[in-house]
């Protein structure tokens, strides 16, 4: 049986990453197959890519640079981390994949859209999860969950930013509305884990009563 | 002025950089600027993901993966050291380039030219260089230069990439005849850099008799 490939994707600040362990401890407690990986990251040569950008020499990296790197990097966390264990029929919980790419770098950055597809095409032969969860939260709330503070200069000029990630997650999500699964990230954490359930339900059967089939073990489709 | 960009390709053990050195000698004695630069390498950054490779996380690293790597470094090497140096009307001399990866990474160890391809025209849109110099030496020729001993098992290996390194550098060669000049290696050193000084001196005067307009700084074409 095949596994499946889920992504978790939203601005910093959006609790993706805390619902994403919730859903892994809920696959832990029926007993279904599953792993837990980021990006950037996943893989030890990711790491050390990762380590790279942190040094100084890098700092005048051309972003077209750092785009060839980011996907280098996800074509090996695919090759050596997501396939293996998909095709072993385990569930992948991935935080961020190439929609990030396309919201930071591309939206964010200005990286055009065509340069990014050109890289995702080369790596991963533009390689789709098989459902992605997007946190919906406003630019101004995800800043304010971060800051937890007013707005300064650097605030303001992030807030664009983050304002341009929004905006080309959402053209993301307008050209694969069938993969996309938007959640409500400004409800309360266990309103929004309800809801990461009920999207996942079609996919990953929910949780039953404690006693009423236990360990069950199937995964979808 | 514009300046020029000129590549030194060949197997390991065809003398290229030992002519490249001289050639460099020759313009510095006219006055004539240049520069010297080899890949890969040639910059700090390109330097760290070199040593990226030598480390042991890096062993299992897909062969498309490398190739990102090259290029990312290469277009990182293009923008900071060659394109800024032809602007400028130097003379640049680089010691290998794309050439080196349709040969080592495509004909040695089998990545398609289509997806050498698809990263070259991503990282630099196809920059070729003005002129290629490329120094021909037999396969056989160039292992007894490299080993300078009967052969072995890891040899007979090593041969068997090394022709497939020459035949993916001829194939290079006849898609653009009008890019290559081809140097006969196998002859001795001096003459070698006669016959390198011959190829080049429609873009670079051949030096003059000392005293006869020495500085000379004409670069064409």
């Amino acid at each position: 049986m095949g596994g499946l490939f889920i992504t978790f994707e939203g601005l910093d600040g959006s609790g993706k990453s805390t619902q994403l362990q919730r859903v892994a401890a809920s696959l832990e407690r029926r007993g279904v197959a599953h792993i837990v990986t980021r990006e950037p990251g996943g893989t030890p040569f990711a790491d050390l890519l990762r380590d790279l950008f942190l040094r100084r020499e890098a700092a005048q990296v051309d972003g077209v640079v750092e785009l060839m790197l980011v996907f280098a990097s996800r074509r090996q966390h695919l090759i050596e981390v997501i396939e293996p264990a998909v095709a072993d029929g385990s569930v992948v919980l991935c935080d961020r994949f190439t929609d990030s790419t396309y919201a930071y770098q591309g939206g964010g950055r200005g990286v055009p859209p065509e340069v990014i597809a050109q890289a995702d095409r080369l790596a991963t032969s533009c390689r789709a999860p098989d459902r992605t969860l997007f946190f919906e939260l406003s630019p101004e709330e995800a800043q304010l969950r971060r800051r937890g503070a007013a707005a300064d200069r650097i605030d303001r000029e992030s807030l664009a930013f983050y304002r341009r990630v929004h905006e080309a997650y959402e053209r993301r999500m307008a050209a694969e509305p069938e993969r996309f699964r938007v959640i409500d990230a400004a409800t309360p954490i266990d309103d929004v884990a309800r809801a990461v359930e009920a999207t996942l339900s079609d996919l990953l059967p929910a949780e039953t009563p404690a006693g009423v089939e236990p360990g069950r073990k199937a995964v979808g489709p």
